[in-house]
């Protein structure tokens, strides 16, 4: 009898989660090193051949002089903020309300750095270039994340990218990107990651979103910066003595699916277009620029839940695994596509879907 | 032909090095995963069974109500430190002029923290008790590395360690222990982890040094300390999605290690004293209290190399991998035992000593 399973449990139990690349667990790291020798020297410190060759194959990805990789994005975009302030003399940058380093950092920017942020635009839109004129205190940095996560993974045009970028190369600011998922924007601007990182001054990569690898962070850019950037690495306790296992899995993991980011971006599409034939159910963005997207229930967490776990038992097709209360009697959850979508049974998948729009409409 | 070889070279290729456990190469990693399952769920940000079930069995060894893995001491340390003096509202620590967080930190602790270190004791000695007592500056926390690496790994005696600490009890000094080679210091001192870390209010461990794991870090102390410690590691980018490639193995590596120690320290009086029947060599201490030791040689480097070559050549065994200058025509180096010794053919050993011996007389 499966009763009072969480919507969680529902989710891990059925053979066809439609959402990531597939568990969290030992064998991400176990299938990178199958082909890894055992004879490989660690490295040491930040040098030796295992990471210089990984930062240097990135730096040339990500159109840089250079490349640093970090145990963590929250490490590595501290300390490109703080470089950049400490250039210009100014503790103070700009960023969007739901950036990363606002809410999930525990305020490390501030309390370690004591660099003062600017929250730009409004929390449910992207920053504007009119958002970056309009400021009314100087800046040493501006962060933009492509794509802004917290609100569905939305992307500014590019015309726009390009005009925010020349304006604050003329004002003097640095430009700086939290691309955690860059390589999952890609398609829809049809460029190359050295293209869009052109754009910016310092840019910062995740290792283990689209990517997939175990954990880490790339942070790329001029050589003198990212030799200090290696200083406040050893500061922060992020200069291991070894690095690697999170490097090769990275590296692994890069190279089966830098490739893929297109197909995972047309198939966000094709899920969020089922997702929005559902009553009550709507997509943001209503069609998908990356990988990623919200679906949003006008209806409430606990009415919703029963419904998806019948779904789930039914089909044998998992949606999503949580659930978060977005206002009153609605909730939203965050998709993202990755291996596991290419392999789903597409009828089992229409069928869940045909269920759970019926669930919807009674 | 086998010309110019750095004495670091002529060590890696001995087919019997003397120091440390074997090479950091993949292998380390992949020995301990042969025994983990594939399916074993990774830890995520801090939570799970990985990394609960490991702090917990470390809590228990130390002594301590509760412990968090950290991916560095450098890490671990300077949060300890940092949580102390904000409990007490004075950002000033006392510790060794040749602490961890003095020489290797890149001055984190300043620049990261704002916190002031006053350096206790001449470089060559141990920190005692008088230099606590006069103290002429108010501090939150007193830092006491077991064993002083830096002066090859000498300890105090087991009661100077008890009078500090009750001092520093009385006086409300928080005394924090640099047990990066805790473990190591046990035999000497015949004493459980527990016992001594009982003496400290904070105790770190690194999984690294005689446990031989990957890298990463264990802090032990009060539960409401430890939580708090959590925060920070979040804030220095220390919170990784995974830190099961370090948990695991450092576990595994307890496991096997953990009862080598005394081992070790036999093992490390033995080679001491060969070192010490050598014309023109002395150890530090001249009788190891861990597993480790200096050992200095009133030779200059570029006359001490190539007989040291000569001998790895003849005999296959490898003394020590490199030297350090020391002073006008003086060079040492620190010398740690590990699994390999037990491993070694005893006689060609003997013969190594034969022949620097015999080289060192001339």
């Amino acid at each position: 009898m499966k009763e009072h399973l969480t919507l969680l449990e529902a989710f891990n139990e059925t053979p066809n989660p439609v959402t990531g690349h597939g568990k969290r667990e030992v064998s991400v790291l176990t299938a990178a090193f199958r082909e890894i020798e055992d004879t490989l020297a660690s490295d040491i410190y930040g040098t030796g051949k295992v990471i210089e060759e990984f930062e240097a194959k990135m730096a040339k990805v990500l159109g840089k002089e250079a490349a640093v990789f970090f145990p963590s994005g929250t490490m590595a975009q501290q300390i490109a903020l703080r470089i950049w302030c400490d250039r210009q003399q100014l503790k103070r940058v700009a960023y969007h309300p739901l950036c990363h380093l606002e809410i999930h950092e525990q305020d490390g920017l501030k309390e370690l750095h004591h660099i003062e942020p600017i929250l730009l635009a409004d929390k449910d839109r992207l920053i504007r270039l009119e958002d970056v004129v309009n400021l009314e205190q100087d800046i040493s940095c501006l962060l933009l994340e492509l794509p802004q996560r917290e609100i569905g993974g939305q992307l500014p045009e590019y015309a726009e990218l390009e005009a925010i970028s020349s304006y604050c190369h003329k004002k003097g600011i640095k430009l700086h990107l939290d691309g955690a998922r860059l390589l999952e924007s890609l398609p829809y601007y049809g460029r190359t990651a050295a293209e869009v990182c052109g754009l910016f001054d310092s840019v910062y990569i995740s290792v283990y979103k689209g990517i997939g690898g175990i954990a880490g962070a790339v942070l790329a850019g001029d050589k003198e910066v990212m030799e200090e950037s290696k200083i406040w690495k050893r500061r922060h306790g992020g200069d291991l003595v070894s690095l690697y296992p999170y490097i090769l899995t990275a590296d692994y993991y890069f190279g089966l699916r830098e490739q893929r980011m297109g197909q995972y971006y047309e198939e966000a599409k094709e899920l969020a277009a089922y997702f929005n034939a559902c009553p009550r159910v709507s997509t943001l963005p209503e069609v998908p620029v990356t990988n990623m997207f919200h679906v949003h229930f006008s209806l409430p967490q606990e009415q919703l839940e029963p419904l998806l776990i019948t779904v789930y038992e039914e089909t044998g097709i998992g949606l999503i695994s949580s659930l978060r209360e977005s206002g009153s009697g609605t909730c939203f959850n965050e998709v993202t596509i990755g291996d596991r979508y290419a392999a789903l049974p597409k009828e089992r998948l229409k069928e869940a879907f045909r269920l759970l729009q019926e669930g919807l409409s009674r």
